[in-house]
């Protein structure tokens, strides 16, 4: 059977799980990486100590120069994701990218589709874990009980955005936002900084706190010697909802996941890229695809295994 | 906008169910109730107290009898799915059923595909929460976590097909069978027996012990005066996996709802009929569907709302 072939455009923390979970999957082979450019590189940039099998890839700049890809796989902060996704569709490939800022979702959505369309391919927007995994719970809670209210609860874990925002703060040298779960939806930030040398840390934790990122949460700032040795990609959410089935109350569903969140943001990217090859052109979010399109092998076995 | 028209073939349990979560849906209406023949009546029969709803709804024994209808639902044991699935698809109607003997779903699925295509409908296979649901959790944890195991625990709660096996025990008046999760997708069951006046309870609990149903799993019978007092339709499970994305070991995944079952059933019924409307003429199961099809309204709304 022909693998698919798949490029991985930006090498930083996804893009390596990315690599990882190609090359333990049967149906997929490497194209390729592609390197993004200086615009975005600094947040997903080849790292120095490369893994042996990186010698043996090919890296461009310019997807065109991988010849035959059947699906390119977006690593890049959510901002590149309007240009690099155009390049990847108007290159001939389909195109996964993990898109997450959830208010401009849409309009992208009909940008891409447009794009797509026009190209014959597929594109799949927002594959991940929240968006992706965690709006088809959030879709299922609502098939199964269509009245109530469903809380999503993220974390204890890292927020990469919140991280960005505190470390463009003036007076801060390095820091991590730490995203703590209240329960029914409401969140704590708990942010680690270093500031820089001549900076007041009071002032730091002043500006940090009215900063838009955090001004809606109860917010707490604590000073550190080094923000490095506090990392951990860990993460998890808890997804509750009570709520009506016909007339049945307090009909109750929770899900929750602790995960390390590269790995599963880039091993939901993979999945969906198998799942891009099932489609007829177009942009499609996860609420709208069937899950078995995202797994290897043919229906017939998933529904011995798992239905 | 024309309202999707629903008949219940079967009114027990979960046709009663069915017709309330209809009557909260604003996309639906009820084209009225098919009684089922008798040999699967007992199971699904006319409750002599009836809705009030019910004085104005058509009942016949014949899906033909009431005209215009897109989808039924069969609210019948699995037995009969078979049967009843036939003649709905073979009169022009889509077909949802929550058919549950898990190894017999396949061989069901080619043959209601067949009907189907030739009729030019569509069939929906065991649409309910095991399988269903819990069918579109598991292959959605294959997809973020590719290698590990997932457990799935049902209960604490009563079991209906474990129910129906002691009440055909020998020496059996009354009975009720309750699923024990005793972790790892291990279960033990607590069966509990009104025994006929001349039935010795050890001989009871040595042949219900013994009966295929029970034999693999810890099983403890007890005696008591009334089942009925004991009835509970509440059930619940919990699905775990610890898998692997990528390289990424311990990657964790749970699950769990607390729910009334016939009244879940029936809700991801009524959502599956509404999602027969918009598939090509065949047979699926659920993990074959995309969420966004249950749901009433149009798919942007469910990106701004739940991606």
């Amino acid at each position: 059977m022909k693998k698919i072939t798949v490029a991985i455009v930006g090498y930083g923390h996804v893009g390596e799980c990315v690599l990882n979970s190609i090359l333990e999957t049967n149906d997929m082979e490497l194209a390729g990486i592609v390197e993004v450019p200086p615009v975005v590189k600094s947040m997903c940039q080849l790292k120095p100590q490369q893994p042996a099998v990186l010698k043996d890839t090919r890296i461009v700049d310019d997807i065109k120069q991988l010849g035959d890809v059947n699906v390119a796989i977006l690593c890049c902060p959510s901002r590149a994701v309007h240009r690099l996704a155009k390049t990847v569709l108007e290159s001939g490939a389909n195109c996964v990218d993990g898109f997450d800022i959830h208010n401009e979702i849409l309009p992208l959505k009909k940008k891409l589709d447009d794009i797509a369309k026009v190209n014959g391919n597929v594109s799949i927007l927002s594959a991940g874990w929240d968006p992706g995994i965690d709006s088809v719970i959030r879709a299922w809670y609502e098939a199964m009980a269509p009245k109530g209210i469903t809380y999503t609860n993220y974390g204890p874990g890292m927020s990469m955005g919140h991280t960005c925002a505190v470390k463009a703060v003036e007076g801060v040298e390095d820091a991590l936002s730490i995203t703590v779960p209240a329960g029914m939806g409401i969140h704590k930030r708990l942010v680690y900084v270093k500031t820089k040398p001549d900076a007041s840390f009071t002032a730091v934790a002043e500006r940090i706190k009215g900063d838009d990122y955090f001004a809606h949460d109860e917010t707490i700032v604590k000073q550190v010697e080094s923000v490095a040795a506090l990392l951990d990609v860990g993460h998890g959410v808890t997804i509750d909802r009570t709520g009506v089935s016909g007339i049945t109350n307090n009909q109750s569903f929770s899900f929750s996941m602790r995960i390390n969140n590269p790995a599963l943001t880039a091993q939901v990217m993979v999945s969906a890229a198998r799942a891009t090859m099932k489609q007829k052109p177009g942009c499609y979010t996860m609420i709208e695809l069937p899950v078995c399109d995202f797994l290897p092998g043919d229906v017939d076995s998933f529904i011995k295994k798992l239905v």
